[in-house]
């Protein structure tokens, strides 16, 4: 019986999309407002899901408190409050979109879990648009 | 590694179920208020999720502006300030439930979408009763 | 020690905005997509914030099974899965904007309730647009 | 062609987390605040997902009334306003967390439901975490 | 120019409304299911608005992270995940309703802010029924 | 009789909270987080609420088309997407906090309204912070 557990999480950032070897002209095209040299930014909303076996003893699939514990530690430490670009050496030659920073997050979840848990993670970038990934 | 994108949008419009070859007795047991044969409406959110491979290149599984786009052109400009019976050929003797609506919706975005994309839209008919769609 | 109780609810309608006395053209332009003469629709949310003194032994304002039983006769019995143009003979010659129809649900539950209470109701068109009126 | 039509309902419930063989501080180190003697509660939000073929007549896929009645009757008379541990007989020996809770939602009612629909069940204990579980 | 700071906090707890001097049949036709002798629960969200002048140094009417922690230990670290009636002694006599429950937010808030704020708050029982206090 | 109309809108920013004249470690003990020179951001949403009199004719204190496009080209052309610090001139040298954006804001839409409607501008910092200023 394998249920899945989901904890929502959040963080803010600032970001700008662009690629150095394309013309100003080609980033405006394919970027448009995302591509302002002087940032924007978001809050970002996650929901972090996990799916696995019920422990029969406590009755949990992961206790949500360690599952808390490593957004903190994993996610919000690395990009709550931070430029994407300038900060987190991820995103230093690869654009910080939405997909991106999902695939970012599933990975350094994904290490710190159980292995028999299945993973997969959702990512707000706004009310209207989000993007999610489980690593398939 | 392939990543879901998902665009939120919404339209209003009114609409009533009945069988026109049904006694009223029996429109009313099925249909209930939604038999009103002067139409109610709704205010209709759509979440269009799309799937694929990130280019490597703009870190985009698909452009939102682009999505966007599609839905204002092939959803919103058909559907919204409409009355689905009267105003929509596909309801003219199809009854727009929300199953048939999200059917219609999913249609609609496949033929303008890529084909290695795979869609699947969820449409809420109120806060509390919704549907999806993807396909299968 | 005066405290605002606040009771949600919701309700489904179609409806319609034009002034018969205008030329097609005027209708167009003042109402827009809400002229469409097959009508669209709406779930309209409400809230109906009622304000008063603490009853010391009860603690409450005002019991909120009671304030959810006005609502329902006096106005989902009234309003919800109807066209309010063609159902509702307070909208047969006023406009069913959103300001006409929060003063009509204000009126409608300002006499059931006790004088002493104080009203103010919030109706949401559409969860982008909003109108509130208290009787001032 | 398969659509999941998706209901939303909610009841509130008082509970507690613990192991009557373990020792106070063991249930302390797992279960934390939820493990008060005096218990804690919550608003349950519930989401069931019902998916199966459009009926060509009707364009329901099921009748969401009939649905709504199946919450009502199986899910929110039996919790709605209890106290889990000891007013549901499930939840006597067994933890209520919110993985067993969402299980025992699962069984009651896929029983009452056509053998050829699946369902899917989510239950948010807080709007910060939620549980699914589709049978598997 | 005075601007008004809002801050949204929750916690849960359980609750029991009743008054020992009525009978069994008072109780139960007054309070209904929220008489149930075992306690029931509820997330209860809180919004916290402060208002005052904006200080023209730091742009601040109060710094949000001093409200966090005013709310953490007035509120949460009192009221979280607590049974009402047992651990709470403002509600050991007194109807733990949503209105008692408003005031004492309130008046635990009023005296650790500086004098010149004015204080309102507001507190979702559910996500339907919501109450709200400001000192009037 | 006085109708508010209210209507929703959001933007995303970056920005960046510190004060030049301070060291850096008042800075950082002031404003924490927000104070980092990389800049971080936001999904603002605003909710811009219009009080007047009903026009008999219309039913409208005031046509929301105009009011959503006075809100696009006074205050979305103006923010939405840019650096606050660095591309919006008021807070060249004022910090941009949430309560200077939200007076920013009255002051911009005010001057557009006609005199006698009273405006009210509530601005959502992130979902749990946010600020009201209606010009007194």
């Amino acid at each position: 019986m394998k249920v899945t557990v989901s904890r929502r999480a959040h963080f803010n950032a600032a970001h700008r999309l662009y690629r150095p070897n394309w013309s100003d002209e080609k980033n405006e095209a394919i970027f448009g407002k995302c591509n302002n040299p002087h940032y924007h930014g978001h809050n970002y909303e996650l929901i972090v899901s996990v799916t696995g076996e019920v422990d029969p003893e406590t009755g949990y699939v992961v206790d949500v408190k360690i599952l808390k514990d490593f957004i903190k530690s994993e996610i919000e430490d690395t990009l709550d409050h931070k430029n994407l670009n300038l900060e987190v050496p991820e995103f230093k030659h690869k654009n910080p979109t939405a997909e991106n920073i999902v695939i970012f997050i599933y990975n350094k979840l994904k290490v710190v879990l159980e292995d028999d848990l299945d993973l997969e993670v959702t990512l707000y970038e706004t009310p209207r648009n989000f993007v999610s990934y489980s690593g398939k």
